[in-house]
């Protein structure tokens, strides 16, 4: 292990980077094998105290992984596997999304957020067209210490819950819709055009930047 | 003068368009000289019986128009130039704007509604940000035959209006916003993918437009 | 049963749409578990006394909740189960398509404004490029309260509809062609972009918006 | 001068083009100086024998340029400065052009096609949302030998016109539009896209394109 | 059966097209049944005289309409069925492609444009980047009526087609590439832009859409 | 006054979004006249107790502003104009960009900072080229309780800052560069897209976006 | 075989390209037969001295292709074959890769490098996020007489190494990530504007050109 | 002074950059002020022994800018500002340029290029629709140590060189042309996909960058 890393040849496993940010880094599964992983995966275990996350991780793999690194938990529906999730802290965040469809986006950003300490809490189904569903739960709404705020289609959700609460609203678009939804870009967009003060968001269906942006707030309280 | 138009050389106006849709042929001004405007307003006055309309008139062509073609009136607001308005029937629109600088579109709107004789109301600065502000007003809402949603930046109003009432709603995209918004094709793609059911949506900035497609609706009663 | 939405947990069921819209929510079938589904359809049915539908659900998952769900029946080509169809208003749709390829589109439309109560009429395959094929039905045109006017490829006759017609014309572009058609993209904007004045346009391939628009159309007379 | 070109230090006239392709070469005016265009127009009469033009010249350099070559003459409408124009073929062009808007690019088109010897007849304003208008001219554009078929908005003539006359038919689309016209590239989308068999494209406003096209058809019959 | 058209009540057969183009409609197979396909396959070979086609017919599709209408022939590289091919006219098309690659578009070209009965000759794999391949050609090229020029990753070879030739030069992108190319847009965009004088294009992989513009031109002679 | 906001006729002011965001509503400069901006501005003042600001203010209506409404400041460097700005709050923000072209929108962001109330450090043209410039800078960084990251052309500069520190990273794409660049769409997605855990993105040039995010952030702890 | 080429029918191998680019025509794989291939390298074999190469191969047609033309050796991790590799040259390129993700591009890079005689030396998984990993490579970067750079995402990493080394630096974008990554149009766009001086850039996911790219540099010496 | 960089407030010269690259970091005109350049320049030339450039300076600018640092010289054609120009080194940069209009680009290519080092010779005017320009050139090509090839349109020209010589061929798009060009994107996005092997491409319009990566190949030999 040189400083900081450690070079397994096909990766170079940032282990410094719990010092620089109070967190693991985190292994994003796609394009990596098995074996990859679990070599990762050990070296991570080894030279950190925190969470350690593969995200996005199939099933099949997973059962792999999960033979070879014992002590973790694979979450199915959010793709995510976890090993020595961090103790919880008194930083609330409400996991919002506007549309049944959303639910896998939203389960990533609630089981990341749980994973590294987050106290979370979730609020599905309400999307804009029936906008007393999220009108009545607006107290829920005011005890958060983040929002992360969930939508595809036509990205509108941010956008209201960012007038209703002074706290952050994490933006997360999602690919969910057809046509001019253009795979995500139409939400990606109009939260960023919102005209909502101060929301900030992350790329389209990643649930898992958006917690750790959480996570980034809540370090630093 | 053959059948149903007229050959001016530079133009044909479309005379018989009254005869068809109900609306003599409306003047798309930008592009013309106030002579050729000048002429096809003629050709049309003289063979229809309704309202004659030359839209987006800067005010210098404006002027030199209404001195050659009295008896029409001038909209600077509206840039929009009218001969013999239709008289008013019961069809009432509500035309409803989400922020200050979408005022040119709801003018536009708004005045060639009246000009083709529909009944107007106006809602202004109603934007999701605030959405008590538009709460507030869902009985006008409720009393629209038709409504004309006007939204830039990220075009989230015409949702959460076509979740409110369920009589047609009109949504039209401005250009209002830098960056993201993409000179209104952002609120225009996010319209056409909104989560509201049965939103139709015409072009960016094109209040015309919403106002011919509210006339359609009414002369169908 | 908060206050005009049932929380199901994975849903919040809109229970309040059909009072505020005049029609209860529709389910969008992607995304959704036939469980789901079966869950959602039921609080609707429950709190509502109109007609019930799910749109784009595929052939399987419609036999399990056809079992689980009675008195509905599953239109094959338009993909659309209904239950408790409203029964028929005097209010007339053509449905006008371009192409044989347009079908799948035409078929939605069609078969979500029969089940909403309006009185549907059929046009197939008059595309611009055999013109007396369309204007050999003006006739039927004219006895329209609304045409429903879908396109792919260069998306133009609703341009061509638009002149004929003074009643609204709903144009819905489809992702039929390929190329240069950019799976529907291309006709989306070529839709907003015509020179038909007044004509609206839904988002790319759907049906069921159209049938929606034309029902908010047909509740306001 | 070397074998076929000439080389004037800025600029290598291709004064063996007219042998190759039966046309000199044409000048294109933007970015380059009255004396730059001076020199090459010198080169091109020089070494040729046919007509020489410059295209897209704004009427100041225009002026320069006349006094210093003599024998010319420049078509403001046009913004084309022509010398020695070819005697007339029997090849007629008709120039269409759906709305008043799109004269300039006519205008180029009937200009460039008159100098290079092609027999031109011009119809103006007879977009499809009046499409009587185009039918009334069925008879003319069977005489056509090749038709140049201009329009901006949705681009929708050249597929009308495409159905109706076996002859070629070079879609021009315009720039003329506002908002989902995209400045032209939604008519240019929409006319590669069209439903009509073997029309061809040329590029954005390219009344020059459509008629060198037009002459490459002539000079093989 | 109308004037003109034959109602099939899934398609309306085009009967006229023959009389007005001089060539009877061409059927596109995808989205089509061969039910659908056998039918106006009937339709136009009763009503017309000349050749009938089938474009992009998969095989098992093809197999079952040769079943049902025989006297026709398949073309597996083309992906073309023809019936009753058109009498051989004094019109050479050379059909020129870039790159091995390109091949099923070339071939598609050339057997639209025989059957149509035009005079075709092959060059194939001649791209730019080893530009004598096709410089040793050029007397060939100098013999066509008109030059079908297919190209796909930059689509460069058609501008230096044009300047070597006076006859048209129909461009086809095609999708052959990655990144970039982004399928086929780059090379038609880049077509569409040439800097040869009078080039025209049609749709990506359209070689049927360059054969019957070909066909257009050879028509008028 | 009705509830939670005021209504002005051209304006509602969003009186209510004090109370429920922690900070007054925020006006939008361009496209408003200076009469609407002292009108809104008033009212603000009025029914609110914290800062007032006009964002992206040209100097001359500033001048206008300044006369009608004492007691505030414009700072011209940073387009904005402010009233009684917030007491310091102990949130120290570090504005990092990346370029001297960066700095116009650095300055928004650090003005609106200061105004509502954060305590605010800046570091320029510390851009990923001359990387030492950072790494020189590691202990400022690490002293932030957020930081506003803001960068043109490639947008890089985020993604290192990431890296280095746990703290909330705002990054700001701008629309410096030329070309590829897009006028900032290109570092906007690429921030979109960043390797580094939990980046959260803002608008385009949006300075101002980026201060009330840290904003949010600062009034939740 | 003619001067320069050799005209197998379905291609025409460039037999003259050794001589004018110091290295034999490669082969591009996909959309052609394993035949076609054989024939190819046949003929290239037979008319160069050089390095044959056939990029992109996938495994099945790799073995009919290794079985017909013996000699040769397919790796699988670059798709990649080669017969007769160049003898080594002093000239060593460094190829950078930012993830693990990005390794089969930096794979195809390395061995098209080795089979043209560059002394190759690989750098794994040292993006941005972690900077220390690639700092800690700065004296092997610097020995380098090329980079080759391999970045998906937001595409920093050649920004970087730019600023640290004076010699060449290909970038290679990848199609690594996902949402706003746009399958590699975003790394592309952003190593397009880098502020690193004198980046060059190749398309998407082309390992090979690159490779190409240092072989240039490496001849010229 | 700290470690490699002068902190200047305004701006961080980095005064390490000619130790790290072989050559003092280049000021990029715009978007600063005269002070700011003379500032940074006056460190640069202070800390470096090398060239110091200011690229796309305006004229205005440039004379104040002369006035308060002596010494050096001011390139009108290519807006370049040049202190102490490199000796001359033994390698041979041809700048190829396609048509007249891209002569801006050229000249900045060359003049940095010359500023840096560099044996430059340029060749005008040899687009590829008169292709015997380019190829009675072929020596002149041949005596290359790297072509610098530019191309606006559709970007042919690389295409061609790349197939012509063996040593690097620099890509450089330029934003002439109109309508499909897409100011620059087509030409850029054509040389990325070119056919020719190992091509490099750089920003659009960027002679600059250009010239350094030809000086990045120049300091490795």
């Amino acid at each position: 292990m040189t400083d900081g890393f450690e070079d397994l040849g096909y990766a170079r496993a940032d282990t410094g980077r719990e010092r620089r940010l109070g967190l693991p880094e985190v292994v994003y599964g796609p394009g990596k094998t098995a074996e990859q992983i679990v070599g990762v995966v050990g070296a991570l275990l080894a030279a950190n105290e925190g969470p350690v996350l593969v995200t996005r991780l199939d099933e099949a793999t997973a059962a792999v992984v999960a033979a070879a690194v014992p002590g973790g938990e694979y979450d199915r529906a959010a793709r995510l596997f976890v090993w020595r999730p961090a103790s919880p802290r008194a930083f609330r965040v409400v996991v919002v999304s506007a549309g049944t469809s959303d639910a896998p986006v939203a389960a990533e950003a609630a089981a990341v957020a749980r994973a590294v300490g987050l106290d979370v809490l979730e609020l599905r189904d309400v999307g804009v067209a029936g906008i007393h569903r999220l009108l009545g739960e607006v107290e829920v709404l005011s005890g958060a210490d983040a929002v992360i705020c969930i939508a595809g289609m036509e990205g509108a959700l941010p956008s209201v819950v960012g007038g209703l609460v002074g706290c952050p609203v994490i933006a997360v678009p999602t690919s969910v819709g057809y046509g001019a939804t253009l795979e995500g870009v139409t939400p990606l967009l109009a939260m960023l055009s919102s005209c909502a003060p101060g929301l900030v968001v992350v790329n389209i269906d990643s649930g898992f930047g958006a917690a750790v942006a959480a996570h980034r707030m809540a370090v630093r309280r």
